[in-house]
């Protein structure tokens, strides 16, 4: 496990592998917000600077994103891009392909973006993240991960490859507050049934027991 | 706009109401990483400390996270819970209910977790978060807002209740690696449909433009 007390011997090996210092600090971020290095918050490191770079973002511009995996990219999105969930600039639509897009804010129905993504082609060209990438059986995940966050380190974007396309937007929704009859908190009514939450109504995640 | 210039004004409302400093210091790291200081935001701060208290949570303890709206909360509980969506212990259940429920590690179907939430009935004490929160027409969301945040910091936990709560647990899916043959990117089996992956076969949040 590549957990935060191993982070010096993780930045060493950025500093052996030449990682630039604006990258780096990135690196570091991310994997304290993750509470570990894992490898594909790093390579969701390389992605966030590549689609904003692509997309010239200015720094702290308003932002929008999408994640196409809930693994370990979108917290690359919300520390670099300031595209959070709970900012409603990150949306994680989890189709399971390891890619982002990044976006500027638009009233129109769609708008021009940015998708980054990791290119199985140029993947080849690194044998360690290639079988840890497509889950090989020959990569052990319980091993040392060491090489392959080097192989991470030296790869930096050259795994990755981009489109421009157009993207989605999502209108913010006017709301009324609706009171669940049932357990007596406010929802807004686009996610009522009828006079209960879409919680009482069935759509439960738990069950209460007594405190 | 509740933007990060105004922070020191609203630093100094914290210390006109006597905010605690552990509180303080997360309500800023919060607003930070939110990019700005949502109302949501800061009652997300309070129910995230309360709900890890009432959990008696070590520092820096492995925990997993359920927010029940993607508004705000989800930021909190990732700044100070560390149950992030890329490390895959903050799931957000859009149930539309201003709620949030903690719990530890367990392999069992259910585990016990803490569910805190705004109570309706200790909100009437607080006319302005009441308004504010219920979206009340009364409620000018265009006008000063610092009036709000004051009465936030007055009343802190006041406005919170909690449950204890069986959760159901998630298993980690084992998977395969599945190339989509139109995309040419990679996917989990379980998210792939036949030889496409599912944005491939019809969920498609863009388009594709020429570069």
């Amino acid at each position: 496990m590549l957990t935060l007390d191993i982070l010096p011997e993780i930045e060493a090996l950025m500093d052996k592998q030449g990682v630039n210092p604006q990258t780096k600090e990135h690196l570091l971020k991310c994997s304290r917000f993750h509470t570990f290095s894992a490898p594909g918050l790093l390579i969701g490191v390389y992605m966030t600077e590549y689609a904003l770079e692509l997309l010239k973002a200015q720094p702290d511009e308003i932002l929008y994103a999408v994640s196409e995996t809930h693994k370990c990219a979108p917290d690359a999105l919300q520390i670099i891009a300031g595209c959070t969930v709970g900012n409603n600039r990150l949306r994680v639509i989890p189709i399971g392909r390891f890619a982002i897009t990044i976006n500027r804010k638009s009233w129109d129905p769609e708008v021009e973006g940015v998708r980054v993504f990791v290119d199985l082609n140029k993947l080849k060209q690194y044998p360690i993240i290639n079988a840890w990438f497509t889950n090989d059986p020959s990569f052990d995940h319980h091993g040392n991960v060491m090489p392959l966050l080097d192989e991470i380190f030296i790869a930096g974007r050259k795994i990755l490859s981009y489109e421009k396309v157009m993207v989605q937007t999502e209108i913010k929704k006017k709301w009324k507050s609706v009171t669940c009859t049932m357990c007596g908190e406010t929802v807004p009514d686009y996610l009522a049934q009828g006079d209960l939450c879409i919680s009482c109504a069935g759509t439960n995640y738990f069950r209460k027991i007594s405190i």
